[in-house]
């Protein structure tokens, strides 16, 4: 299929590349060209603009760092809404709000063109091999016109409804999720340590019994040793993320009172010194409100 | 090994039947007899009192519902401490605070016995298949005379410590961990829910993608098919144990805030007509808050 | 002096009266013209836009419901901004969000006029007795100027430093200590009726005592009738403050807990079917918590 | 009168000494005697022991520390309550758990003796002034019977109602909102310094415009001189009193949220080392968690 691929981050870069193993005739874009570059000995085209990269496509694949990158490579004049043929498909596979993606519905509705959502879960690594996770949503037509290329990105695609602002919830709700389990390992941790529990043998028990799943396991490991740099996902991220899940909640009348409390700890932490941080430097925040260290 | 076995509620049951398999000499108690009887003829001996089970004995095992439970088997006048052999062991299996803990430490020294605790992770089901996670703490000679009556119940047997109370705060803080699953389940649901996105297919994406654990199943099952009664485990019990965890960390000068805003979730379930539910019914209280239904 | 004044709610009115009163020459505007009609005899100008009122004015002042309406009549074009004369000044009185105040103070920078913001405090009832009070920021020459027209209106003006956005801080904080006042009540009251005190010898005493503040009077005595509509103060518009005050916190990196969790309470009221009522409504939700009814 | 009156802190010695310039025949007892001592040349009595004190005495008046120090001069052997003769009455002053009031009204019933609360709000120089808010429970005749010696301490006496406990749940709630005053300024004031707003302005508006109540002149100045030493009511006694708070509400089945938080960075605060300071250091916590200093 002809593909637009717009964001070429630690995502869409392996995330692209996998669309060209899959066979696709796939023209990408990046606001800094030079990560562009490398794909295109892997057959990709290079495109000067977003909207260049859309001209002609079947589908337009947004995976983009948030709502003001979106905006800007779908709005703006000579963007990929102005550019994409009447009848292709814009698939936002970014994280964005509920209100940029029914915006983004609704102008691609005004100009004849396709729109539906895709977000991803997974780490670059699983990027890579095609092992990511992914939560679609929009009409029918259009979820099914897009599964064989979300599948040759994802180990599993998910339905999660017909309208596409469905799995933008998903997403956020997911990370709201995973900060979660970030802050009750946080304030875990803080209590057994003040108990003189050793912070490794208390995440072996946990990951091995009661939470054996990977989010436990990769932060459990980096609580317990207290390594929150390099940022795997940098906490102002994170704060956004947590952001956008209470907005999305504001939308329909809802608190999510548990993501409000995580979202004012990500500040606090950010307040105390640890903007450079991974986001789950809340658990160091909870470390230090214990007395800790 | 001679062992007394003290509490025969769901848990307690099952457990002491898996001693007598292993071929230890059992005396049971429990404070209604007729609990005990069908143990007699799978070998066990049965007391009139927690103390008479424990008279002669090598180990005595509390499995018991609260502190009062405990304390009204064991320091009561006649109760375990008074009867229990110099040299044996207790272990406490129970979920109980960490100052009960540590005065039961104190009077078994005092009597020239030991003392360690045991708290187990599992439902009914993985107690009957010996497949307890068992979390250990007490003097490393007492916990490796425990050992073999441990394994007896329990699939793995992980020491957290040298000191008794470090197994009442990991229960604590795991029951802690459980209790946010829940909540957070129960705000992403909701949410998910005032979306039109359907709860099955919402849990099913989660618990198949990065929450596959089983306590994620379990919970998204019950919420997303709002069955919350009848209790797997009393909202009021999770109630205490929310309590139990937030005194422990007040015992060392620190905050849980999560547990105490799960704690007032919990509360105002009650308040709210929910105290014959789950303790998974703070996600009804989630979806009550959000408008639903 | 020449004053152009822009927004004829519950409060414009009465100020712009004071306004005339005081002898100054006053043009007004308000979206729905009919509101304006009985400022006329009193001697106002009517004007057909807010650009037509500020044509020509020496000092223009806005007193609308939101950003939005500010937005509208300033920054659009033949607004405000685009017809008042160089070197005259724009007071905003509205309840706005730092980052429009930001905004303004930079659009009426680039075109030579002053900008200075000046929020009120009080009822209905004290606007009409020009006993508001008034806290002021913006450039020390601006202030100044303003301070005739201002005395006009309030029983005192405090000066809270001279950048702009200074006074919309002042206010949005102000309004977010007086939801914690009505929370703070809310949650008392609600737990001394479950102890069967009544509410009313309760709230006597409180304010006949510690808490002898108007404030207190106001929305304690609001509470202990449980007279919540009509409202004086939407539920909405409370919790849009809220939200103001959260995003000011998070322009600087700073987190408000308190005001998080209002506005989660505020939320959640709204949702359960209290979207009519007074922003005291959030003392009902805590009733209703507890048990009560 | 035949008054005991046991406790001679900095409240108890002048309402002890106000007893005593009211004519009523005092017998005093402290735990330190030295504190005793200058009350002798005043015209009280010396009592050993608060049995002692409270040995044919018309009312025992109780006005110690906290729930442990009332128990043990009441409940122990040889105690106010073995010794208090039948039909006097017992006046609790301090504040107390919902519990143990519950339980002295008990014992005393079962002895033929009475008992009512009296807790009261004010610090030292109200006390010496005999301006103290007093809010009493109790069976009325109880409360008329007490009602002159009250008077002789307090400017002002309000009967919460007929149960003892009433009046323990409104000093409770009252030192709860107390700190909830504390935390709205706290949080508020550190939001106006990160937006240059000098905090002595921010106050001076606040206490003379909406909140013109002594509570909010008296901690709002603290917090503007950041003046957390000496304490004039240390952290952990207020940690203490929010603890009770939230206790009385549990016991009737009702959270109380904001409470949960205060206590919550009360116990941060002193992890964090404001173990010494006044409870109006949840302010300075406020000021470092929005990255202030």
């Amino acid at each position: 299929m002809k593909v637009a691929f717009i964001g070429l981050g630690n995502m869409g870069t392996p995330m692209a590349q996998n669309l060209i193993r899959a066979g696709h005739d796939v023209t990408v874009w990046n606001r800094t060209p030079a990560k562009a570059e490398p794909l295109k000995s892997q057959g990709a085209k290079l495109a000067k603009s977003a909207g260049e990269a859309a001209k002609g496509a079947e589908i337009a694949i947004t995976m983009l760092a948030d709502d003001n990158a979106v905006e800007s490579a779908v709005l703006h004049s000579e963007g990929v809404a102005e550019v994409l043929p009447k009848g292709a498909l814009h698939v936002s596979m970014s994280t964005i709000s509920v209100a940029l993606s029914r915006k983004l519905a609704e102008e691609h509705r005004e100009r004849g063109q396709h729109y539906m959502t895709a977000p991803v879960f997974g780490r670059p690594e699983a990027a890579e091999a095609a092992k990511l996770f992914i939560a679609a949503a929009g009409e029918k037509s259009a979820v099914e016109r897009a599964m064989p290329v979300l599948e040759a990105m994802g180990q599993r695609v998910f339905v999660m409804g017909d309208k596409p602002e469905m799995a933008n919830v998903v997403k956020l709700t997911g990370n709201f999720m995973i900060a979660t389990v970030i802050e009750s390992l946080g304030e875990a941790v803080a209590l057994a340590r003040k108990y003189n529990v050793d912070a490794h043998t208390y995440i072996e028990f946990l990951t091995n019994s009661l939470f054996a799943a990977p989010v436990y396991k990769t932060y459990g490991g980096l609580i317990a040793d207290e390594k929150y740099k390099p940022a795997g996902f940098r906490i102002r991220l994170g704060l956004k993320d947590m952001r956008l899940a209470i907005a999305a909640a504001e939308g329909v009348d809802a608190a999510l009172p548990l993501a409000s409390m995580i979202r004012d700890h990500m500040l606090t932490a950010i307040a105390r010194g640890m903007e450079d941080m991974d986001w789950s430097a809340t658990a160091k925040l909870a470390a230090e409100n214990a007395g800790l260290r």
